[in-house]
């Protein structure tokens, strides 16, 4: 594959992640009568179900990361060269914010709002870092040949960790930035952003750490 | 497999994609005590639970395509013989109706409604091009040797886009079609069926030029 | 396999089904609030796993039918000794009425009840006999070396059904007979089971016909 | 793989059990406004696809039992080393006991809890052998050539059984163990401890009997 191929697979693949996550949590709002766990139950579904497709459309191709946090792993691990990071992680953050842009677009909204839902207490901010100590390790795993099924694992860790933790697992940095762009039902005010993408930074060099010699 | 066996099976398979979308929106609304949320859950879970069934079965005889959207841009990507054509859509479009048909029985309605739920708002489009645009790129992709586990990647596909595109995902002109003629929980008003067939056609447009290349 | 391995695992495996289908339906009707819609999800995706579960743990000791219809077909099709039917017809019959008083304690409720929900309508009827005509097809074209997933198909075939089908799609005498036990959620009058037993012998007979060539 | 790997991987395998049934329990019974369906639909699907993340993972490292009477089944059944199973139970029971104490944290409530919630009588002592049961002799059985997608049985397996069984089936020592610490949906009080161990030991050495002929 060649670079370019693998930026548009990243920048549609991020979109698409995008437009799901966001979509899905406001046509969940809009129809479950106030009932949130309803709610959840669609969004964390659809984005179970919409992942799957995604890593497996776009795995041959560019790997399906939709994660600069996974890419930077990826190199550290040696999976991904030094030299298309950058690349990478233009692709997914420019990727992640058209996504909100086109769910916005499609639910009929402004095309960019400021959230105002705070996720900013101390339980949250661990949890998100649990959730990306998870993620990553299964990321990791993925790539020994003993692993099969990786994108029916990636999906459905997601749809579990939207339940199992106290921030709904964002886990990626690309989608906390574009999810602080919406005001519904899966935004995050951006006083958020920072303390989020420091849990997750976290949480990844845990899981670097932990299965850095098994993946040598 | 010959013509006719092609036929029956994407007669067979259409009419059952009917009466799962049609038959399992009016359970869900039937018994959801009007939370659409609920209802929609249970369309979305059917579908895709059905769907993944009718292409695991009738992918080996026909390609499963149930959509003239799919069968028309395989045959522009040169994997349906253009002869074939007529008959699939003639397959599709009899399928979809008394699939209809069908489900009316099963659920005690008359055998023919006019739908009035009116779905024509630009956004409502506008995601409806999205809808096909991501369907016709996994079709697409699925045709390469290195994607596996196509049924479960396009029935988990509209199980999400049901959820994440204001338009839940027709994506379908047959099935767009033959949904004006149920009043009930998944109709749509016959005032919609153009403008979702144009932006089907859009979306699948995009599709076919994005991967024209990449699937030679 | 002998036939005693087979007697089993067809007494086991139905024993369980009932269990599945009666408990999960008591335990989403107790805690559903009067919304029928949350206990039959609960009860479509508890039995669909269930049925998933099943067929892979049975499916190489007997072939997992449960289901005396589909036995019955099976000798049809020459896939099962006609001398081996009764032993399989005996085992499913007895085990589904077992796994009923098996769920009756589990909930705490006499071992045997009557159950007063009528399912005798016409349409009711008629959509009980799609619904086997449907699963007959999957078992049928299961057979075929082409068709991978075949545990998955088959239960997500009946996930689906719950819901497109009026008659929430029983599918299976023993079924039906056993559930004519219990007066809860997934019940159904004795005043029907001839009816459904009906239905399902002519939507069965319509499978074998229609693959009766493409399966020799 | 060396013990101290196996360690690790009992370890973080039953933590991160324990932080998906505590953690998702919260979640559900937190938003779903008092519908107890909704909470257990939100519970079991997270359960069952966290499970499948984490046999998938962790599989090829250790077996993923994370249960003490899997472990125990495997010693008898000669599939695990004697002298490995106090490790393996050092870890499942620290892990289980570390994994509430992390969802306690990430849902900001004290780390330690004593549950009120009563489960002793006679039918769910009861359900939680046949739930044990139907857990061994999946597990038995798994270990065959001719079982594929394993990890999948058993998540949809507990899928299931959270429903169909009326203890909700813990089916695991540690679980219920760990579970008596918590005060939220998943809990049990501790009068229920002995009970749910004893029917748990009674249910698996049922399939370890059944089974014991077939495995060699």
């Amino acid at each position: 594959m060649t670079l370019k191929q693998k930026f548009i697979s990243e920048f549609l693949g991020t979109a698409f992640l995008l437009m799901i996550v966001v979509g899905s949590g406001i046509m969940g709002e809009n129809l479950s009568q106030g009932n949130a766990a309803i709610a959840l139950l669609a969004n964390s579904i659809a984005t179970g179900a919409g992942l799957f497709v995604l890593i497996q459309c776009l795995g041959p191709i560019s790997g399906a990361h939709m994660n600069p946090m996974v890419s930077l792993v990826e190199v550290l691990w040696g999976r991904l060269k030094k030299q298309e990071l950058l690349t990478y992680w233009v692709a997914q953050l420019s990727g992640s914010v058209i996504g909100v842009f086109i769910a916005h677009i499609m639910f009929n909204r402004p095309l960019i709002e400021l959230s105002t839902k705070h996720r900013e207490d101390f339980n949250i901010i661990f949890a998100e870092s649990i959730a990306t100590f998870g993620l990553i390790s299964i990321v990791g795993l993925a790539g020994q040949k003993k692993m099969q099924h990786v994108p029916a694992a990636i999906a459905l860790y997601i749809t579990s960790a939207y339940w199992f933790t106290s921030s709904t697992s964002f886990a990626n940095p690309a989608v906390t930035l574009a999810r602080t762009l919406t005001n519904t039902f899966s935004g995050i005010a951006y006083n958020g952003l920072a303390k989020f993408v420091f849990a997750q930074t976290l949480g990844a060099l845990m899981a670097y750490f932990l299965l850095r010699k098994p993946l040598k």
